[in-house]
């Protein structure tokens, strides 16, 4: 007897979830003789555990599929359950006995980290128990901090995001320019700096802004910022500075926390100031300039203004191999990118033991970070250029780019 | 003798202030024949008392004129200088003079309400000596609140930014659709809510978010506001609200001056939290859940990824349309937007006196301000809607906008 696919999504949103949920429903519904139903779960495992799941075949006779492919976010809602560390949890049967309920034998899971630390465990009750359902995971995350694939879909687009966005700010800052100015550009990214170094690719020339780029992966020193910020005004008196949120002391103490133990609200709560905000406020007290703080927030993830052709394509395509490495026997395994070797950019896919990925975290190179921690090298550029090419048409109408929903 | 043109920029930036100068430079080298030199002042006229202009033809010919059509922010640079209310200052005859010294008998500025100010006080004094030199402001505003216009160059692609922008937050907020959350967006304006308004554009349904909006044109009441949110919490787990930052209490005080006066940060100052932050707080305390607020910040007045064709094409032919008028005579005038009447939009441009213009403010009509101040109504929605149309392909390069910069 045929059995059916099941694809869910997880974690944080991305600008090319969905294109990788596109690509595992239409290489399915294209092998369709291999399969009963293909089915996704709203709201991922947690909504699956609640028997919350739909048929995925009526979106692509109503031409809605298509639409998902340049939706941003989690067309099939997200979660952040983890599993239990203890597979003997009475919750690993519950979910083998949803799998045999709904003839499920591939399950797809589109996500980062945590996502494939709950693919790794299922895979291993499933051999624990004997259990033919075959587990994949199909890597997503602006951070790209998974380990064993060269980059993860929604990096490109975020990283095209955030280097057009700095770009334009230093436009924003450039207007007044006989005034000394300094503008903080908060970017997302905790414990790696990958998307914060997207700043780079927004300088046209050398010596153009951003001038300074601080990632968390080197110890962040006040004092020596200062003093790089008053050197660099010099040279460039409408400075921008792109600086990673989770920037830190290098002892494990982040720059935001110094602020929090200070500012007070209205409600007497501690007010949970940014990395940006403090440095604005350090700016301010130090060199006297006219300094703001941006933080780039939400939109780094979840906007369509800015997608590369490139990321869109690969998220896509990674579902779609999923799919045939599932059907070609493979479980607990993760669709990894490999980049070919060579000046041309080139990717091949490949499966990768999801064990060995979950649960870690791969950070900027440090020989990749130049100027004493103040500055990304070429290697970075290099590495990041292919990642943001090409430009996508977002369907649009009445003015505004038109996405899919569940209703 | 022929007489030389020139332009400048002045106040903020917005996306297709540009793309008037482009306007006015186009068509002045396109009527080449009544005109000696074409140029640009820097820095608006601050710039222009310290000699800093420079001749545009040059751009023509190597084709970055075509390229600032399309670059944010402003080209020439900008100021915000004011010229003395007393036209017996010293600096009138002294930029009289300098208009002699280049041969001008044309200026144009591009700008909101300070700029047209300028263009007054500079063709009364004109007028009180006798001098020829013609003066016309080109409109420019994302805050929309010129009077004796329809709508200002720049509104229409910044509404389309936060339009699009507040509809792929709401796509984010409902990736978690089982836990209520509240995301709060704070939007540009101080006293005018033209662009916070455009955030009810982003509604693809009716009871979509974002599901309450506040225009700094009503009274905002803290209390009144719990109850709102609590209310619409019960049908949208997933709220987004939309705030202008200029939200105030209807006796002068703004609505983020009640958190300053308590927050302190690190270094003993007072924290200027945005309003939105303040609101965030509020709900946190009050209803005690999940709750963040995003400010748009700078990029809605500068980024090129949401340009609205119509909005780029009518900042272009405003420029080109006061080139015309200024050689048909006309002086002391701002190129204004009249709307044709009927279901098609349509636009004509006039001149009108800019006297009556500059120092005014228009704001959103009461009678658009519809649930007792806490949403939009179809008035406005049918007067934004075409001001947002068409979407513009910008030039890129590696992957990324390219714009046009001063070298």
């Amino acid at each position: 007897m045929k059995k059916s696919v099941i694809v869910g999504q997880s974690g944080g949103p991305t600008a090319v979830i969905n294109a990788s949920l596109y690509g595992v429903v239409k290489e399915a519904l294209e092998r369709e003789s291999s399969f009963d139903k293909v089915y996704g779960m709203i709201n991922g495992i947690e909504g699956f555990l609640n028997g919350r799941i739909m048929d995925m075949k009526p979106l692509e006779q109503s031409g809605e599929l298509e639409l998902i492919r340049t939706t941003p976010g989690s067309y099939l809602g997200s979660c952040r359950y983890k599993l239990p560390e203890d597979l003997k949890d009475p919750v690993y049967p519950k979910l083998f006995e949803k799998f045999d309920e709904y003839g499920i034998g591939f399950f797809f899971y589109i996500g980062g980290n945590d996502s494939m630390d709950t693919v790794s465990k299922l895979s291993r009750y499933a051999e624990s128990i004997g259990s033919e359902v075959r587990f994949i995971g199909i890597p997503k995350t602006i951070d790209n901090d998974l380990v064993h694939t060269d980059h993860t879909p929604g990096y490109g687009s975020a990283a095209k995001y955030v280097a057009s966005t700095v770009r334009e700010i230093g436009v924003d800052a450039s207007v007044y320019d006989n005034k000394k100015s300094v503008t903080i550009v908060e970017i997302m990214g905790r414990h790696a700096g990958w998307l914060t170094a997207a700043g780079v690719l927004a300088r046209k020339y050398e010596g153009d802004n951003p001038v300074l780029i601080y990632l968390p992966e080197t110890a962040f020193d006040t004092d020596r910022f200062i003093q790089d910020v008053e050197k660099a005004l010099e040279k460039t008196p409408n400075l921008v500075v792109c600086i990673s949120e989770g920037i830190n002391d290098g002892k494990g103490a982040f720059i935001c926390e110094l602020a929090s133990d200070v500012g007070v609200d209205t409600f007497g709560h501690k007010m949970l100031t940014g990395s940006g905000k403090y440095l604005e406020n350090l700016v301010k007290e130090r060199l006297g300039v006219k300094v703001r703080s941006i933080e780039l927030n939400v939109n780094q993830r979840c906007s369509s203004s800015m997608l590369s052709a490139v990321d869109l394509t690969e998220a896509a395509e990674s579902g779609a191999y999923g799919v045939g490495a599932a059907l070609a026997g493979e479980t607990g395994k993760m669709v990894s990118f490999r980049r070919r070797p060579g000046k041309e950019y080139g990717l091949d896919y490949a499966a990768e033991d999801v064990t060995l990925i979950c649960n870690k975290e791969k950070t900027v190179p440090l020989e990749w970070i130049t100027r004493d921690g103040a500055d990304i090298g070429q290697e970075f550029i290099d590495y990041a250029l292919p990642l943001i090419q090409g430009e996508v048409e977002v369907p649009s109408e009445n003015g505004l780019p038109l996405f899919a929903y569940r209703r």
